[in-house]
């Protein structure tokens, strides 16, 4: 028995192509002797049907075009001891809040700052601890006050629908690249609370947030918050590094002891960093053919290891490959 | 600004209640002076409304028959440098698996094994990390071969069914107070793959999992594996010393090196610890009014931070409470 490999097939897909596996060229697994045994036991009428194309073998299919590479304007690195956080912006939905960022990140607002919190199963966030407003950093040419950016005119945005059921709003799907959701009837639409989505912290007041205190989700996709609070962009590479920080024991996840936060070297905009310390990714496309297909091949499953399909995909269970383009 | 205290209340509300706070008797932080100033603006008719019910106040108000303690004989500690995870075990849905983990425990299968892999997003997993059959842990009197428990008859489980949609299964709720979905035309139900959720890893056969590798889902649930694989249990305290595990490097997350896995000290059944050695928890019952009540004010949060109640709950949103009974 190989219980090393047990979970094989769930795990290899989930590896080799979310945007958190931070592995875009990872390579897939060799199958095991166990699978290869299970192959040669399959009647013959069977393993000579169409065999569904495996995720990697989607991939591989794809062509250039299919894929979008960052855009550095639009592209925000967290410079952490352990290593860098890669993150996307999305001024289609937040753009007050994403040229505050920009403004904050060139100014070098956040560096040596710190991660001041981290609730299991929600967020870790970042951003000034200090208590009194005395204290805290000068915003410089950033403004201090921003409008509530919770959701936005759905027309005019590219939306990638999903026909699977959402619970939360009545069309979930992708728009720009990032999850999101759509009201036909109100005629909005927004960004959704999945993994690795960033937010901007506020306070009672739907406009009391200015970009200078960011949460990244790290747990199940808490979308109750969709439509209360902005979402400014998520996180395309290194969420391992925040997910794995250790829980602040204080209320809500907030670190007691100034020593249990975690130093942020440096936060800065992609554009402003040399191109040779820049991180080259591409992401794939949402609105091709090849990215229906992966949804479908992660919707039902077709591998050895499943015995039943889902039928279904929620919205923050799709992958969203990231890759680092050949030389 | 106190943008320290920003996502102020989502977080409150997760903190306090979730099953894997660890904080069963968490304190409500108190309401920062913006809040405050906010309440004071408010207009008289609205503060004089009937106030809904925070879930503290819900949970205050339970009935001592309101909660369960943890079966000693289906609860399993496991025992790490870092600290204890508690574990209950859900015989209704995996009777053999069940009966084959408190074997391995009473002899002591996983005492000095590890964690050998963390997959961001998605699971940790421990058991024998010896490559080589012939150099694998013995079994003792456990049973190598078990059949797989994907699902049961829903005929004599009770199921506290939630009113909300579900994208996975025609119907979900809560059975024996696990996470748990149901087909009223199949007459099956089984248990749900949410954060927390302890599966029996298998290889590509549906009965080649015999518990003695397992895995806890620390991430977006993973739903695509209900009835594919073999759930045992969940984690009821202490998930933030798995969640925080350092991310495998390997294929799946598997650790590349011996160095980098975790050493379990034991893993052992709360009735075979000395009793001053157990951790009394105590779970809200799923079938209770207080439980349907906490859910709505889950599902429609009506404090002054959301701004609209989302209307909805998934499943493996709500929380399930636990808390240690007074002396």
């Amino acid at each position: 028995m190989r219980f090393k490999h047990a979970v094989l097939f769930p795990v290899l897909l989930g590896l080799t192509l979310t945007a958190y596996a931070a592995k875009p060229a990872a390579k897939k697994p060799v199958a095991k002797a166990s699978t290869q045994k299970a192959s040669a036991a399959k009647p013959a009428a069977e393993t000579t049907a169409a065999k569904p194309k495996s995720m990697q073998e989607i991939l591989d299919a794809t062509q250039p075009g299919d894929w979008r590479a960052l855009d550095p304007a639009n592209t925000l690195y967290l410079d952490l001891a352990s290593g860098r956080v890669v993150m996307e912006l999305a001024p289609g939905f937040a753009p007050a809040h994403v040229q505050n960022i920009r403004t904050l990140a060139k100014e070098g607002y956040w560096n040596g700052l710190s991660i001041n919190r981290s609730q299991d199963n929600f967020v870790v966030q970042w951003g000034d601890a200090a208590e009194d407003d005395k204290q805290k950093k000068p915003l410089g040419s950033a403004s201090a006050k921003l409008p509530a950016e919770f959701e936005r005119a759905s027309k005019g945005v590219k939306f990638d629908r999903l026909p699977d059921k959402d619970g939360w709003a009545p069309q979930a799907g992708f728009a720009d690249g990032f999850p999101a959701a759509r009201d036909p009837q109100s005629g909005k639409a927004w960004l959704a609370h999945c993994y690795g989505a960033i937010g901007a912290g506020r306070d009672v007041a739907p406009d009391s947030s200015n970009g200078t205190e960011l949460y990244v989700v790290t747990g199940q996709s808490p979308r109750q918050l969709d439509r209360n609070i902005t979402v400014v962009g998520r996180v395309v590479q290194g969420i391992e590094l925040l997910s794995v920080l250790p829980r602040g024991t204080g209320p809500l996840g907030f670190y007691e002891k100034p020593e249990q936060r975690t130093q942020i070297k440096a936060i800065r905009l992609a554009s402003e960093v040399p191109e040779n310390d820049r991180v080259p990714l591409e992401l794939l496309r949402t609105d091709t053919p090849a990215f229906t297909q992966l949804v479908e091949a992660r919707r039902n499953r077709r591998d050895e290891w499943y015995k039943r399909p889902a039928g279904h995909i929620d919205l923050c269970n799709v992958p969203l490959p990231v890759r680092t383009p050949k030389k």
